[in-house]
């Protein structure tokens, strides 16, 4: 054992000042977000950059890429590798960054959308998030006020937040993801902007989620978990940002826990006999990748049992909150077009390998 | 809301049969490993199968490779990706798998052995743990026995758990990754047996490690933490299953965790100026991919202050322990030789994307 140099004797600080016990590796809890997006482009410089006049947009370091449509994301941070993670070859183009949770500004989204624009078109592609709407909307308002054509399409696949009839009201959580391959897939084949909104909507029409939730993550600028939840507990249902789920009750063996979220996944869009379906396992940050294959192993014979099959499957962290405990599971209907969007060719660094 | 399914009323049960309200994705804690196993077979199928003659010994799935040096690694459960998410074309050959934080049994290291063998001999490549040690050894002279060749080689990059001058008594931590990248890339450039030990021999001599726990993990056999440690503290040095850290103090900014732990790894090897280094930044398993952003800016400060080159960065998770919160840093220096191995391709679909 080697003694403490005494050169390491500060605390973390609040905004405050006051000591701030958080279990994180961060400096001022109010520099987070820059100092990520810092890390991120000293980490990825061939493949990320700074948008033109933002600090907080980021696009394909080769981009704008001339004659393709453009796919422009966003939304607040705490989520890697949603959304900066998504920004590559086969994938978005550029990426809008708000701080924990919380929407970008229109000024950073009417940058990505105009740096990202390579004269096709552009695809406003996120998550049924109010605040994002209202500034994306904006963006896109601005956008074409300098003759970019701008296209809107939502992800919405979290079946627990509303019932399939106000579907347009859903959230979106990690099957985001489908919308994403998809639509960078499709722009990458020439599609006109028309095409890929056609299979961009084609996805999340076809897209159904559920996540479970077991501990809460901590905002590193709150310093206290967003909600709390009993030690014996868990939450079927909750959202990304810990919005309500179905119901709260005591922690069950997994297998269970899957069952009851296909139980409600499976007759929504519906998925039946007979359908090919890409599956999403989903961490949500603490829950390790052995659970993940636990939870797609029970996903795989429940698929069997309904004659659904699969064709591929992701299994990894590809939409966090933070520190959460808990996963969630997302399917995709296939047909022939999706089948083959869904093995294109697509590269992100912050990416797990598929 | 919908009403919840009355179907879904078991409880997690612990080995002994009482309710379990460990926050975990499981379901017979006795289970998690075999179950484990089972949803990496069934999620990749075209990538790993089972050895002839073992349940917890698996290999890729065009394996044995006629003419290659084989890669043959392996040691407790809890690590994903480390040890089954190695193998792989550029990588490993073939794995044994033992309980959480247990050593496989030395039959499974046979048969993971005679499986993997092309007929150019085997390097057992680990990290160096006595019980490992113990049960490779025997399955190396059991497969001797078979007119094997095999060669033994450990990862020891820990600084924390001995001095300099007793380096082959230091554990291994995430800086294994190094050694399987280089020694699975020289094995795949037709090398010798005697070749690929030297290349290996070399990465582990030019890696150095430490890791910084802030919270435990829980075995789900054991239901309980492993350790104990205070709401706002964090232990500098920590080993991947709580094996003591150089000290244990109040949780600081990130950048000054950086910094101490670089005032420990970097005049161990030592990595000075003008050096060209590699650099692994993993997560321990809670921890987000936002904090290691931010710890990979800090190490790139610190570097390029002292005149260290950064070739190549890694960053995500490599090495985890189960749930843990906490970090490590990986460095390898680098020659000619060991920047071609670490450029050349690998692949598994259990690790990052690089």
């Amino acid at each position: 054992m080697r003694a403490h140099s005494e050169a390491y004797s500060r605390v973390l600080r609040s905004p405050r000042g006051e000591a701030w016990p958080v279990k994180k590796l961060i400096n001022d809890p109010m520099e987070f977000v820059d100092e990520t997006i810092e890390g991120v482009l000293l980490a990825h410089p061939d493949h990320l950059k700074r948008c033109e006049g933002s600090r907080r947009a980021l696009m394909r370091a080769d981009g704008p890429v001339e004659g393709k449509v453009a796919i422009v994301t966003g939304g607040g941070s705490g989520h890697i590798p949603v959304f900066l993670g998504y920004v590559g070859p086969g994938l978005c183009d550029a990426v809008s960054i708000g701080n924990v949770f919380s929407s970008p500004s229109p000024d950073d989204m009417l940058a990505a959308t105009k740096a990202a624009d390579g004269g096709a078109g552009v695809l406003h592609l996120y998550g049924n998030y109010s605040g994002d709407k209202m500034n994306f909307g904006m963006a896109a308002e601005m956008a074409e006020m300098e003759d970019i054509e701008v296209a809107t399409v939502l992800a919405k696949d979290d079946v627990s937040s509303a019932p399939v009839e106000e579907m347009d009201s859903r959230r979106a959580v990690a099957g985001l993801f489908f919308a994403y391959k998809t639509a960078g897939a499709r722009a990458g084949e020439g599609a006109s902007l028309g095409e890929v909104v056609a299979s961009a909507e084609k996805a999340v029409f076809n897209t159904r989620s559920m996540g479970v939730a077991l501990t809460s993550c901590t905002i590193p600028a709150a310093g206290e978990p967003t909600f709390s939840i009993g030690e014996d507990e868990m939450e079927i249902g909750m959202g990304i940002h810990g919005e309500p789920g179905l119901r709260r009750g005591a922690i069950m063996p997994v297998d269970d826990v899957v069952d009851e979220m296909l139980e409600h996944v499976l007759p929504d869009r519906p998925f039946e006999s007979g359908d090919e379906v890409a599956v999403l396992i989903n961490s949500l940050g603490a829950t390790p990748p052995e659970e993940l294959y636990i939870m797609y192993r029970r996903v795989t014979q429940v698929l069997g049992e309904k004659g659904i099959a699969i064709h591929r499957e992701f299994i990894g962290e590809y939409a966090t909150s933070l520190e959460m405990a808990g996963a969630s599971v997302s399917l995709l209907k296939l047909d022939d077009e999706l089948k083959r969007l869904m093995d294109a060719d697509a590269y992100s660094p912050m990416l797990p390998k598929f």
